[in-house]
């Protein structure tokens, strides 16, 4: 294995605001800067092609997984997650893979 | 915009087996000869770092929306998903965004 990409997928509760979205991006962004492990950095709000689908994802790359382990418990990284997500979230699917 | 990331992760019925999760992999891996429309193409089954996860991710990458739509719906696609995928599909989260 070279790397690791982690996969989130995000559903958000009826109510949650175009402006609350926008802040899970623009803090998600932030975090580049903050933690020197990620790599490919790539997240957005769905584009509404299928019925169905969950409202945002997140990829996030790293060079193996002690890397995608430094992101995931970052103390910047909790916090956009504790502030910003959790509190509009309805549900969420994760999957980290060999990349 | 210019390009458009397809997410997907998918968990598996209890009693799926690594031979039928193989052949998702494999089943797969051989679009890529078959729809050229696809460009980065990244999946695999979940590393088992964090609990609660999905067990497998695709991640795939098009010039455009169209390209993504003609990967939906192109018929060796639909043939992996119908018979490979959804015969162990409890079930799926997807996301289109903008790359």
């Amino acid at each position: 294995m070279t790397g690791c990409r982690h996969v989130a997928t995000f559903a958000f509760v009826e109510g949650a605001t175009e402006e609350q979205i926008a802040a899970v991006a623009s803090g998600l962004g932030a975090l580049r800067d903050q933690i020197p492990e990620i790599g490919e950095y790539h997240f957005g709000p769905d584009l509404g092609l299928n019925d169905g689908n969950q409202q945002f994802a997140v990829v996030a790359d790293f060079e193996d997984v002690d890397g995608y382990l430094a992101y995931r418990d970052h103390p910047a990284h909790q916090a956009v997650l504790a502030e910003r997500i959790r509190p509009i979230l309805a549900s969420r699917s994760a999957v980290q893979f060999a990349l």
